[in-house]
């Protein structure tokens, strides 16, 4: 007996048909270099904006349109026929990382060259080809009866210069952005061609440390022996942070607001994750470390960190210099999870280091940025139709996991929103976001616009 | 009665009539920027030794020439026509520290004004305005009937970028240069008008710490919580090195073959040395920190020290980068007393370093350059001379004290001629030497010339 040919069917076809009409739309805006950090790439990163809004528009989105910000625009687009269904809130960005040929990328990082089943080039995987792959399943959707649930898409100008904008835009568009779920696709799969559904992210404490020792440098002979030096007393601080044999991080409170996995999810960690042994491989070092208690992949994923990010002071430049510098630095950022609050932490870390600060020194501590952490609950049936759609389109069960990074667009939109945020990304680790050599997997391109048209169906199955 | 007119007599009345062409010579020789450390004033140093070389000339020196280097040449001068008489080596520098007038002058350095009884500019009290006393001094003898000693002098071109070219002055002069007594005008006196002979100086060893981590950079939030910060690493390893209490070099066998000052070496030092809360002001820190047991100037002059000199790795520019960095690094430094060997504390340190790093970093420590303690017995009878004249020309006692710095040519001087060593100086802290703003007191020059013509008589007086 013949199945009977449904709405989604003929969306699936629509998607099929437009395969290489769809990759080389990819290539086109892929060749706009929309880097955000960067001023002098402004006026690309405008294009690339328009180049968008008229896709949106081609693809039958309505009320699209630039919402312009204190930096770049983000690109704001819905389709709202679809009455009491649920509504899908889509979050992308359409800007990119700084990319030169010279940082070590064998053709130009912004030729979009298609090589060995990948599409190269800065922004393939990261956020433009995961961004697309919405777009496309919207537009299949509109142009066979419409959409089963209302729809909502932004995406944002800067997400790879820290979103410090974004807020605004929030401020700019108000309701006009409410749902019943957020999906982010700017994130990566468990594994080549093995899908995941990312239903938490880490938040994050930045934080930078100055020391004031002597009033102006000193020569390391006429003077040493004499005060503490800057760049020992902050080595002694940033050491006193971290247990060196359990790494618990001994900041006074850290762990109060920790929310302690469930047993279950730590067996579907344990099932789905990477194992220690393909971290330590991954990483490149002899032996793995990290908080005792706990495995590498639950440390990323549902545990929080204090890490140095950054250290100087002195002379480091070539050969020697005998100097005790007045000064030294560290910037130094925790990684947190729900419920941790990020000015708690902040302020906690603040305390701990300037008590460690030795008498003849003088510490400060201020914060650079923060987000707070995005948590859902992995069985909530919003969550789990979403995963269901990645696993029809990628044939295997999309795995729910938690990832240890941290989006802060994804924390504001779910604090103002009041969406249930879940992460369904088609990257892989081995894709090089935020290095030379990006790329995206054509068959995760042609499979993402698979998965974002199911989950629309799926959402709408789950009612409202 | 009337005092018999002596030869010093001679001396001393030639010096004063000479005082203003003295002076207007110095300017002179500082408007000539001898920049030893950058390539583009190579022309400028080699004008400065010609400079010195027509002056030792005018001077009455004989065999004067330039001693040719890989890099900028030494002057050299003799006059050997005191027989027996003790042999005394004049040790100097032509070439200047690095200045620009938007360092924070507020006039040319090199355009050598006289102001507030000071001539100010780039090498005035380090080390032209105190070679000069030298050479003014052998002057004044040998135009009224000759020194009573024997009379060698070296001047070098490179002492401010490290004397690097300095062993190959020695290669070629070989005997040339030996003497008995080894005298060095490249310090400070113990305050304004209070002469110091300087008995000691600190050795150096001079390391480079290279913390490797993980294959690249990582992300710390995709990693974060997984591997061994190699910045926390080097901190942990850096912190152990000094007990943060006891101000310790807990590195083992370092204090070893450290030689301990007498009983009177440490009363002198205590009644002449600085004051603990006279270095705390000079220092603009809260509190002093160093090894307890001993004062702050003992700490400087016969105790050895370990310090970071520089430290960097990860993000270190504006704003913030969540990056887990591959790699950490610092420079370290020790400084060393007699019998200290460089190439012993070195090993040390390194094994000490190399210890401390955890399982999953890789560290390497290599030597950038090092120099031997140097130490003369503070009761010689030629070191008492020396200190003899400086108390005359000076109005007050010479105070031996030990001295902080190093001067790996003097360390190379005392080994290779067989020369006591002594440092007569004639500068000041407040007189900037390696900063903008630095100048010469002209009484100091003054006296100095007076000194250094004394020192001559007083020498010959203890025999050989």
């Amino acid at each position: 007996m013949a199945r009977p040919v449904t709405a989604l069917d003929a969306v699936l076809d629509h998607l099929a048909e437009q395969e290489k009409t769809h990759l080389k739309e990819l290539q086109d805006l892929v060749r706009i270099p929309s880097v955000s950090a960067d001023p002098s790439y402004a006026k690309d990163v405008r294009k690339a904006a328009e180049w968008l809004a008229r896709r949106l528009r081609r693809a039958g989105l309505e009320n699209v349109g630039l919402v312009e910000t204190a930096g770049h625009p983000a690109v704001v687009a819905d389709w709202l026929h679809a009455g009491d269904a649920p509504t899908v809130l889509v979050y992308g960005h359409y800007d990119v990382q700084p990319a030169q040929k010279s940082d070590g990328w064998r053709f130009d990082p912004f030729e979009a060259r298609i090589e060995d089943g990948r599409i190269l080039g800065r922004g393939t995987t990261d956020d433009k080809g995961q961004s697309l792959c919405h777009v496309y399943a919207a537009e299949a959707w509109i142009k066979n009866g419409g959409p089963p649930v209302n729809l909502k898409m932004v995406f944002e100008g800067e997400e790879e210069s820290g979103s410090v904008n974004f807020p605004e835009v929030l401020d700019k568009t108000g309701d006009r952005l409410r749902a019943d779920l957020l999906v982010v696709s700017d994130s990566m799969m468990r594994g080549e061609g093995r899908p995941a559904i990312t239903y938490s992210l880490r938040g994050l404490t930045y934080l930078q440390v100055d020391v004031q020792g002597p009033r102006g440098d000193l020569h390391s002979g006429t003077w040493g022996g004499v005060v503490w030096n800057p760049i020992e007393a902050l080595c002694h601080m940033l050491a006193s942070c971290k247990d060196p044999k359990t790494g618990k991080v001994r900041v006074k409170g850290f762990y109060d607001d920790v929310v302690r996995p469930s047993k279950t999810e730590r067996a579907t960690i344990k099932e789905h994750g990477e194992a220690d042994e393909d971290l330590r491989r991954g990483a490149g070092v002899d032996a793995l470390f990290g908080e005792s208690g706990w495995s590498a992949q639950e440390r990323i994923g549902v545990r929080p960190t204090f890490e140095v990010n950054g250290i100087w002071g002195g002379y480091t430049g070539a050969g020697s210099k005998t100097v005790i510098p007045a000064t030294a630095h560290a910037k130094v950022s925790c990684r947190l999870v729900a419920d941790q609050k990020p000015e708690v932490i902040a302020a906690a870390v603040e305390r701990h280091l300037l008590a460690m600060a030795p008498e003849g020194v003088r510490a400060a501590v201020r914060t650079l940025n923060d987000g707070d952490a995005v948590r859902a609950d992995p069985g909530h049936p919003l969550v789990k139709a979403v995963g269901k759609a990645l696993g029809d389109a990628f044939g295997q069960p999309a795995v729910p996991l938690p990832e240890g990074g941290s989006i802060p667009a994804v924390a504001d939109m779910q604090q103002r929103l009041g969406a249930i945020p879940v992460l369904a990304g088609f990257g892989n680790r081995d894709e090089n976001m935020h290095a030379p050599e990006e790329s995206f997997r054509v068959d995760s391109f042609v499979r993402g616009r698979i998965a974002c048209a199911r989950m629309l169906a799926e959402v709408a199955a789950t009612g409202r």
